[in-house]
């Protein structure tokens, strides 16, 4: 048991979201959880005695949770970004071996030590920003054996860092060149079987796709999503990125966590999240890389109370995003989304697309997560670039 | 003396520029100075007997160059970022003590001690990325006194920090209130004779404006950087960030250093900046943070052979950035520069656009000022969005 003493609490009212902060508390943290909040002079006598850090009225958010990550793989995509900039054609980029293809070679030729060291370095610069719940997808194996082999490298992560890991089934990435001829095999072969398999070993937490026109349609995900649901996984989509194939409303019709993307959102799919609770995951790391102009509709889902997260998408390709408070910046400067709600998208609702009721927030019962800051107000958490104000990280009501 | 043993040396090649890594090398580093490079096994016998210290084949860069900050500020600007994305107008946000006016009243405001301890925080994020060289400019104070004291200021963190500043007047940043009536009294009585007792007082390197419709015009600066020639100060300027006065061509006929943002510089400027050899510093950071659409002409700069530099133009409104590698990898990914130009713009360009001819690449005879990487190929300081893969900083010859 311990006390964390002197920290003003952050909480996030609704409608409109306002970030309000509380007055200098005392928080019981037990068996890793929060036990206990109030003012210490009214700290019940149970908890006296209990081990005290005086925080000097720092302010106190729940741990980030960055709920979208493609953060394992093998490789890196730096000379074909070097490439695309000295003006190199798509055709030369995949000539020279680029492309999602160049990840997915990197990751099948990689033990499951290498993929672990290369990601380490990436985890790390999200846990030193106040980051202790993490989604990790498969997809860059599109085989059954490699894409154990990446989710077996996520929960590894967990016994190296203090973090909580979270792990989602995505073999529905891209059409591997073997299956080039024969989709409904790859989808059967590889994405339900694979799926079957990993949900055996206890290796998903959910399972996802890409649904878009270079990749899977909202057929083709529609029947991967009614295996998932005969597993008990939930699901959850990347849909409405690049185009409107309406992916967001069947994955809302399936129940979905979440549908991540969403920049050509329609009305439809808006109004299908909102009946389902389905959580807009946005990723504004992936439409800054793509020098995208299409935003995401917030307005919309603002006013069809949709709620809203915010994700890094780490992957090699499209978003080299290491950084959860920046893609905070990125959400209120590119998506005009307020500093409170980039705020509940990296606690709250972040927590929420992953059907974590546990945490993202600070209040009894909940898990013992916790970032505390070295600031005075929390839109500074937006409005910094590549600026880290973190004080103390706190996992399972350990200080790390 | 000592020996930086096994590292691989980045250098730039020109037209068009391209990073090269060198094999395994060692480097003497002799009285804050780069006193020898060769392989090991040449290593001549008066260096023998220095401590060696192995770096494992890491890369190496000279020490990154910021040189453009507004870095000393009192306050910050969140409430009014807040505000803004709550859809408050700029009426609102002035009625409230929003703008940059706001920056000035928090500098008026704040003692020595306090402006050094809030912008050590920043300055210690910049460092951790292998900075070596900032450059920091005045203009938050807009009467003498005030002025006078962020210079101190800045000469103060360089005996609190290790690293090289450089100083820069701009007090013809903004028109404080009281002098609205009377813009020739503010250039004469604030602009002009600060400027004398700043030099004479061995506070500033340079002299800078801000040439927009909205600050000084292209003759005031004018008379501004005449004063400056007299007192033997080069001078740089703010151009053409929201619109074309042709400042930068004054600037480069006056031989400035470098003219700075850049968006909307027309054809004649690109002309009178190749011929006077200025620098194109670039500021990404101001353009992501504002939204800009329009991009300063690049190809065209590269046409004309002007060197480019990047910085972060850290300041409280308009690029509150505290990454020069974010800096690359906006100037790369929103700008369409190469990886490579990139890194010549915050060493080799960067030393040039504040007028040091004794820093900005690896070579003997040059100060020992550099940065060592845990990454394989130079393109991946650009690539990576918000990671730092920084090993090892070097400043003067010094390990910190
Ligand atoms: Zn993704
Ligand atoms: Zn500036």
């Amino acid at each position: 048991m311990k006390i964390v003493s002197n920290v003003r609490i952050v909480s996030i009212d609704k409608t409109p979201q306002q970030a309000t902060v509380s007055d200098p508390v005392s928080i019981v943290l037990d068996a890793g959880r929060i036990a206990w909040i109030g003012s210490k002079a009214q700290l019940p006598d149970r908890y006296q005695g209990a081990a005290v850090t005086d925080f000097g009225g720092r302010i106190a958010t729940a741990g980030l949770i960055d709920c979208h990550t493609h953060i394992i793989y093998g490789g890196d995509r730096a000379k074909e970004f070097q490439m695309r900039l000295e003006g190199a054609s798509y055709e030369d980029i995949a000539q020279a071996g680029g492309g999602i293809m160049s990840s997915v070679r990197g990751t099948r030729g990689a033990s499951e030590g290498e993929l672990l060291a290369q990601a380490l370095p990436r985890v790390d610069a999200l846990l030193r920003e106040g980051v202790t719940t993490l989604e990790i997808k498969s997809g860059y194996g599109l085989e059954i054996e490699a894409e154990l082999k990446m989710l077996r490298v996520a929960r590894q992560i967990k016994r190296e860092r203090p973090i909580s890991i979270r792990t989602t089934w995505l073999a529905a990435h891209a059409l591997p060149p073997e299956y080039r001829h024969d989709r409904d095999g790859y989808l059967r072969e590889i994405v339900i079987t694979g799926m079957k398999r990993a949900h055996a070993e206890g290796l998903i937490d959910a399972v996802d796709g890409f649904c878009e026109g270079i990749a899977f349609s909202v057929a083709e995900m529609q029947a991967v999503f009614d295996q998932a649901t005969k597993l008990n996984l939930p699901v959850k989509l990347h849909a409405e990125q690049l185009s409107d194939l309406s992916g967001a409303k069947m994955a809302a019709d399936h129940g979905a966590l979440s549908a991540d993307h969403l920049e050509y959102l329609g009305d439809d799919g808006i109004a299908a999240m909102a009946a389902s609770g389905t959580v807009a995951v946005l990723l504004p790391g992936a439409f800054y890389t793509l020098r995208e102009t299409k935003l995401p509709p917030i307005q919309k889902l603002r006013d069809a109370a949709v709620p809203m997260a915010l994700a890094t998408d780490c992957n090699p390709g499209t978003s080299p995003l290491t950084s959860l408070l920046l893609a905070m910046n990125m959400g209120a400067t590119l998506f005009r989304m307020t500093p409170a709600e980039c705020l509940a998208g990296v606690t709250t609702n972040a927590a929420r697309a992953l059907g974590l009721s546990d945490r993202g927030e600070i209040a009894v019962g909940k898990r013992a997560d916790l970032a505390i800051w070295n600031i005075t107000d929390p839109a500074e958490l937006s409005y910094r670039v590549g600026f880290n104000p973190l004080h103390q990280r706190i996992v399972g009501g350990i200080y790390v």
